[in-house]
């Protein structure tokens, strides 16, 4: 069902509505409370969320399935944990918190002394009232985390501790959504779930792709999207491995975590460098109003590093608002709801369906009448007069297209190289269109079918 | 004729007189009260004036041709205009400045009550003594301008407006003058001539070409140097339709508007970049001890947009000193006689003598005995003891010349790579080349004869 | 022999010992007292200093030999020279300071009085404490230096003047040594030996090279490394005139000099700019903790103007700590030994030995599993936990020299582009192809067998 039946790819723009931080938030919220990890119940319980707002599928990969070096872990799943003092009082409870627990902790269930207990606890001295995040995903090992100040009142007694947890066979979880575009070419976008009650890391990305694939529903598109949810590096690892023909076929993609709070943004680009993803997140960062930083590529991170692994090397990104370890609320206790707003999350969401746009609709177009400038005055193309400050951009718009649709250079080339928005540059080259000054070159795809015509005024 | 014939290139040089400024600045002064527009009479006038000085060529186009995307205007001409208040008094006059009337005003002779003349009146109201510089070629409209100052003690009763101006077929007018060198390659100097009385833009323009070509006379040269006094926009779209397989043997080009205030100067690089004229006025520039502001190109200005559209893309850049709409005075009253500078006009012809005299003698040499350095104390080509600042300059020059020619670096790309002036370089080689430890590679027009030779120290 | 037989190349790091700094400051002070000068014994006895430590082959040329566009001098020999005041008391005195004439000075024994003695003195005004250093190769002439405060305080009178100097038909005189590698492939280590009594320039570089050859003796490397101590100029044209064809070989180089005073580092690109000898040492510098200027070639300086002629274009540096002619004390009796310090000779000797360990080790590896991660916890090779510096820098290695070990990429590009330093990288790729994670790609050298599997962790 080809865009040219009517649809207009400038609905994107549509999308992008205020109440999108609110229900993004709102949803961030809903999943918060879940015990996640790598897999078991929590990873389940989160993917059955995202699937009552989308038609998500759900993959179920046995413990033990070799996932390139890789092997599918058990699942770990806790009903309780606490440490009683000896006078039976909770100073570390599970139930208050399942930051307390470090992650994939096997099971406990014993009376220890403080000096042995201590062994097993982790605080952050340095930020004595916040509960770290642990994890032990490959050693076994079990351990309490707690705020520092809390850890410094434990009396030298005997204490009762219980980690009422399983670690058993079962299955590695993860879900993935296919937004069908008029092409098999693919838009990756990937959230990881596989941490705790963290709210920005990375409730804020669940919530923020989740919206944005229910948004889409309906709008029809060049590329397909792909939204997949997915636990941490073994999560990306598993799908990579089950999907190695298909990941060729990834044109373009984010991986999208922490964007819910007030830094940055931060986008780190694909391995490649210059991939049009990277073009296009940095012209919409720059053109944002926000104080982005654009950096480049590295090893370390989330699951662009898989993607980004030289075998793949695909074009995906790292979109977030500030740069993970960059903070102090990062892996801890701090990064709760009231970390994330909803004000943060609408100018992430809206950069993204901003970059979606570009790549949506980035073509080359052709000059039709290339020697010397066409008289713009007689077809009603210049500015009004009065030299409003949006008909001069507008003006300067169409004097770039006209100059640089030479075959060479896309829109995104012309907005990047003239710094204006790639909408006022895409506006222009409508415009001059319709006015049978400009005609499309190519399209975007080289597989799908031209769309030439597709874009009226 | 070969320059070989005894001709010196170098003599460019002596084209630089301390009385060029001044006689720049008389020209502009001479023409500057003609009250010149896109066509007509004004148009005429001042070509007239330039052909007094150079044996101009001058073509009339008629009115109503098609030139690419255009047509080739009505002429207007203008006798008289002014209003009248109640008590018979003129309250503007075109007598006392031609800028009081929009260029292409229809005729008018009536009489209208001050809320309707005012519909029919541009002031700048930030500006409130300065009469502004308005336009309107191709709608049908009239108008008068005049100080916001003056506006305002306008009194509500009823005026005699009266333009006493034809708006009728006839010609469009240009000037062109080449003055032939060796080659058939070119070098275009343009100036736009459509502008009334305002002195920077763009009398002084009009005026350093004139004296440029009309010093040059005489003078042996690689290059043709064609000189193109023409209306802005459509007079350079029209010798581009008339011209159009000629364009491409223009090699390098400067559109010269704006030349005798204090700013910049400003050089905005051809739409290629890395042109010759874009290294060679970067460098003069850089070496002139003024402030210049090296822009990259971009579709608005003046007509180095038609040069540079994309279907001629000509190595075309633009020369001036302060750039155009970034000075209070431009497109007012206030760019006046008292607005431009000898001294300014002479720093700006001495840039542009010193471009033309690298893109004459730049040229790729050969170090003739590249392994190890010669010995040049032995053939007196060290510097004077003592330690000369100039010596060590020329030492430093020779050195650079010897490493660099190889093959691969002409002149000008030594003198941007030593950061040394482009005439210490050369001298070098010429000083060289006169020992045998230099030979001429190639000609810098592949066309011409070698010009191996042609210079002796 | 092959480096495989039990050669360790990181066996280069042991040649870094705390002692090596005074090592080659008690060598700089041995030769320090000699007067050399282009040709002649003090030449001799500088390299007879150097055989004393390594087997150094010395090359004698006789006068008058061509040596491409030069010709090799006389020797100039000095046994004695003063000038004497009307009391017979020596007011300039060479055996207090061989400084004290300039270097070549032309036989003298005659009567003067002051104002024609004056003619032949020269002095620092601006430094009157300090005597310069002055050479009159190529011109017969004769001079004394001198401090410009006792030069004011002679008085006027008659003054005995003898040069007791030789200048006669004799040899020009350079040694060589060479370390032989696995491959033919040459790393050139240059010195100049022709200055006087100048601690810094060059008694530090040619001690430093002498070290360096010493330590290295027995040691297996890739290359072989060619020392070269010759006079300035003259000496490395005729090393270069007579190993016309062997040039080919050198891959790497630096000219060493001025390497024992506190400033820069100094490092003078290559003319090709981006050489592996370029790219090594602005790497080991980056990485010094001190304060390196990287400077791009310019064809003045010291001997890197004759092996970076356009006719050899090697890749050879500068290598400095002050730049030459950038200090108050260059070529004047400042640069003494205690201008001169065991510890910047050790930072010096340090960087040197640093850039021949990665110029040795460089090399391509492949990852052998480049899709998605390696499980490196399974194999040990996280950093241990708690988050040690040291384990987080050497765990970001394993994830750079992983991602970009695609074929290309060599070790030092991966730690240019992390930014860690290339021993961090190296010992991180170490690791992975011990755990069978890496290959070695290919030999640095084309010609040299494998060393894949040359070193082990």
């Amino acid at each position: 069902m080809p865009a040219g039946d009517g649809a207009d790819p400038r609905e994107l723009d549509d999308l992008i509505t205020q109440d999108a931080g609110d229900d993004i938030f709102s949803f961030a919220a809903r999943i918060f409370p879940i015990c996640r990890s790598i897999a078991g119940d929590g990873v389940r319980k989160t993917l059955d969320e995202i699937k009552s707002h989308i038609a998500l599928d759900i993959h179920e990969i046995p413990s033990g399935t070799q996932v390139f070096d890789w092997t599918a872990p058990r699942e770990w799943n806790i009903r309780d944990a606490y440490i009683k003092n000896a006078d039976g009082a909770k100073v570390v409870d599970f139930a208050r918190s399942n930051l307390h627990v470090m992650s994939y902790s096997v099971p406990v269930r014993t009376r220890l002394a403080l000096a042995e207990l201590k062994r097993h606890i982790h605080t952050l001295p340095e930020q004595p009232d916040l509960i770290p995040y642990r994890t032990s995903y490959y050693a076994e090992d079990w351990a309490f985390c707690m705020a520092h100040r809390e850890f410094e009142r434990l009396r030298d007694e005997s204490y009762e501790v219980v980690i009422d947890s399983r670690l058993e066979d079962g299955f590695l979880t993860y879900g993935e959504y296919l937004h069908e575009g008029e092409s098999d070419d693919e838009f990756l976008l990937s959230a990881h779930v596989c941490h705790p009650s963290l709210a920005n890391d990375n409730c804020s990305g669940i919530a923020l792709l989740t919206h944005l694939a229910r948004r889409m529903v309906g709008l029809k598109t060049r590329y397909s999207y792909r939204f997949l949810f997915a636990p941490g590096t073994i999560g990306a690892i598993a799908w990579l491995a089950h999907n190695e023909t298909r990941a060729s076929s990834i044109k373009h993609g984010l991986v999208v975590s922490m964007v819910g709070d007030r830094g940055g943004p931060t986008y780190k680009k694909s391995r490649r460098g210059d991939a049009v993803i990277d073009r296009a997140v940095t012209h919409v960062l720059r053109h944002s109003g926000l104080t982005p930083k654009i950096e480049d590529f590295s090893p370390y991170g989330y699951d662009e590093r898989q993607f980004c692994s030289p075998g793949f090397n695909l074009p995906v990104g790292l979109f977030q608002r500030s740069k993970y370890g960059s903070i102090p609320q990062y892996h801890t206790s701090a990064d709760d709801l009231s970390f994330i707003k909803p004000d943060h999350l609408l100018e992430s969401y809206s950069a993204i369906v901003k970059t979606i746009d570009i790549v949506e609709t980035d073509g080359i177009y052709l000059n039709a009448a290339p020697k010397c400038e066409p008289q713009l005055g007689k077809r009603g193309l210049y500015g009004s007069i009065g030299g409003k400050r949006d008909a001069a951009m507008q003006t300067m718009a169409i004097l770039w297209v006209l100059n640089f649709s030479d075959g060479a250079h896309g829109l995104l080339d012309i907005a990047q190289r003239s710094d204006l928005p790639f909408a006022v540059i895409r506006q222009a080259a409508h415009a001059l269109q319709a006015h049978g000054l400009l005609v499309r070159a190519e399209p975007a795809i080289a597989a799908a079918p031209s769309s030439a015509g597709d874009v009226a005024l």
